[in-house]
């Protein structure tokens, strides 16, 4: 498959990521100097962070080409993605262009604010697909448009979220959204009531960290608890009509406020570069990704259902994995815990590929009930690393594994694991029932 | 140190569990009949979900009493913290006997609207402290008034982030950012252009997973990039005059407007009742602010903060916590890696006794060479575990401990562990320097 990424920057570069880290061939065309080390930016902070997501290897990098003119880019895209600056004039005409080189492709706009019906006016035939930025990490994409359903099944296969919007309206729903608090903390700060430090705390100190997993109404309906939505509602009128805001207005954002806010960023931000802010920014997002996926709830979802889609590690490899950002402790090598965790998901492998996985309510279990590991050489956040495991006993009660991982050949740990097969009734160990204790010896020969 | 907590509910219940999990007495006091019931179920949810934020044990709780009136209630108060309704003659009343009878504690109300001037019209002295649901989780406490420097203070021991605003405005920050969202939002419903669950997943998949750990203007710095913040700034101008928005209106929130959202957020969570509902995002978010709390970041700077200042464990004592819900694996016990980490933290804690915890930068480390750990019982969620360490061998290059974890009393798991002294120019062992030797055979008999 390949996509066309019209349009370098940030947002094309995200793109660009997104295809070429799945296994898509991309090709990116921007006319502008900066476009090229823009994107490879941007390539290089989500080479990073992107793999770390998941507990799966991502498939083999895609091919990754500069095209020196729109036809080349476009020829046999099966996705072409528009993400030039927000003037309609250009957008019209660039996408007409593309929907004449690439009649069959999914022809795509990044665009924050026009609807479809404006972008098509030249004969185009284009959908609106919005991401957010970091576009390698944040799963969201706004799609508007009258075919849309093609697109969100390419979405979801490149591990993104796609939000099927039905009705057009300038600025989609989350830039609404985002437009109403940005109006609202542009008067704060042009008032002198707070600075954009104190706006930026007031924000991922408190509701920042309720919206990263749980939405506006599912939070009220929450503070509404027993009363129920609509009675806590009611409550909400009198307060929409308080002179609680400078809404009513529209902020003139003139040159003294742009130098107030430059100079309060400044202050707040100014020590790190933005190449730094990005790292910071994408770590942390990793954290609450990998968090959210462990719960399997919001972004964590999409994430978890994605990496059921990447190939799986087979025969004797049990495991093939990037170390993420949240294992290294402060040598800033892979915490020891961590070791035990991926010889304990090595453990999981084999008793999966055997049918011999446990679940809830089953009335037996496997218990792990030693662990010997010797580290061998440091293994750092960002490193591929598999594991090749020996079932070195299979009878009776006991299963014993020995595991090997390695990066790029060369051992960085082994682990000897003795589980025992257990009666949850009585919680005590119990032979293993029919042919299981042979299923799991031959478990790795596949 | 007493606190007199005036107003049950969701927000009285949240600041009562901040203070008695902080080892506060506290006081509540609210004449309705579904106070003390509502007050008991916040700090249920608390009592499980706030200790899993630290890796050591919370000092012990307080004594908690439900006051039959206002005086029993503020007898020896050192803090009172009005939530009662948003009624503005209610407040000044009651804030107003507050003062007169708790003349030497810090008076504050959570007053989500009013401004301080406002709440003293009766000859009260009181300060706004505005928390955020869920309270005993979010660190963000807007603080406005004349003196609120002790205050403040008062709230960083108890884990909290106190956010001092010089200027009263009515709703303060926090609330008027949320107001002008809220307000957008109702319009896209009204509108029928999105669904709650609509507006609710591009709030959770896109912006609010960047709100999480950085504000606005941070976000839109990293934006602007090399251009800086002045330059990216300016193209926003023009979009603020753009018709994106609804704003300029205030949305008539009758009848049917909240009959449809009513059905809408039945239609998006009516599955899951309000005590499952709070389960998911306080597990949620117990693991994005641990997340937070390992990159030391946002507010898991203010946790890690907070951490600091908890009784450390002594002794031959080295680990004493509670086991959070993000180390369970899918039979609900602690998974076996989780085990590696505690006897990994246990070591940790040797080392730093013994003044021999390598910094970035020493020219030595100790390295983890081999851990056996035997599996005895099993451990669970919310479990209060401690560590008992006895250092078996600390001569040469060789560190040996031998660890057992219990919960009272009973064994969970016991780690026979080697740790060898590295030299890092030369990434090889080397005989431990000085005393260093002596001082770890010493490390837990203080």
């Amino acid at each position: 498959m390949k996509a066309a990424i019209v349009g370098g920057g940030v947002i094309g570069g995200g793109w660009a990521a997104r295809f070429l880290f799945n296994g898509w061939d991309v090709a990116v065309f921007d006319p502008g100097p900066d476009a090229r080390p823009a994107v490879e930016a941007v390539l290089a902070n989500a080479r990073r962070a992107l793999p770390m997501l998941y507990d799966r290897a991502l498939p083999p990098e895609g091919r990754l080409t500069f095209a020196p003119d729109l036809t080349f880019a476009l020829e046999g895209a099966d996705w072409v993605q528009e993400s030039v600056p927000e003037r309609l004039d250009l957008k019209r005409s660039l996408l007409a262009d593309c929907a004449r080189l690439a009649p069959g492709a999914i022809l795509a706009s990044s665009t924050s604010g026009f609807k479809p019906s404006d972008l098509n006016a030249n004969g185009a035939r284009a959908i609106v697909a919005h991401p957010f930025n970091p576009v390698y990490l944040l799963p969201l994409v706004e799609l508007v448009g009258l075919e849309t359903g093609p697109a969100a099944d390419v979405l979801r296969a490149i591990g993104m979220y796609p939000l099927e919007i039905g009705v057009e309206i300038d600025a989609h729903i989350a830039d609404r959204l985002l437009e109403a608090v940005w109006r609202e903390a542009l008067w704060l700060v042009r008032d002198g009531v707070a600075n954009t430090a104190q706006i930026d705390e007031a924000i991922r100190m408190g509701f920042g960290l309720r919206w990263a997993q749980m939405g506006l109404f599912e939070t009220y309906r929450i503070a509404g608890g027993p009363v129920g939505m609509a009675h806590f509602l009611e409550q909400f009128g009198p307060a929409l009509k308080w002179p609680w805001s400078r809404l009513t207005d529209v902020p003139d954002l003139d040159e003294a406020l742009i130098a107030k806010i430059a100079a309060q960023s400044d202050a707040q931000s100014g020590h790190l570069s933005t190449r730094a802010l990005e790292r910071v920014r994408d770590d942390a997002l990793v954290t609450i990704l990998r968090g959210l996926r462990r719960r399997d709830h919001g972004a964590g979802t999409v994430i978890a259902g994605h990496e059921h889609t990447l190939p799986a590690p087979s025969g004797a490899i049990t495991v093939r994995r990037v170390v993420p950002v949240t294992w290294t402790d402060w040598n800033g090598h892979m915490n020891e815990g961590r070791y035990g965790q991926v010889f304990s998901d090595a453990a999981d492998t084999v008793l999966a590929r055997a049918g011999a996985m446990p679940g809830t309510g089953d009335g037996w279990s496997f218990f792990t009930v030693e662990t010997k590991i010797n580290y061998v050489a440091e293994t750092n956040a960002g490193d591929k690393v598999e594991v090749e495991t020996e079932v070195t006993r299979a009878a009776g009660k006991v299963l014993s594994l020995r595991h090997a991982m390695r990066r790029d050949g060369t051992d960085l740990a082994t682990c000897d694991q003795v589980l025992v097969h257990v009666d949850m009734t009585t919680r005590r160990a119990a032979p293993m029932p029919g042919d299981m204790a042979a299923r799991l010896a031959a478990a790795l020969s596949g």
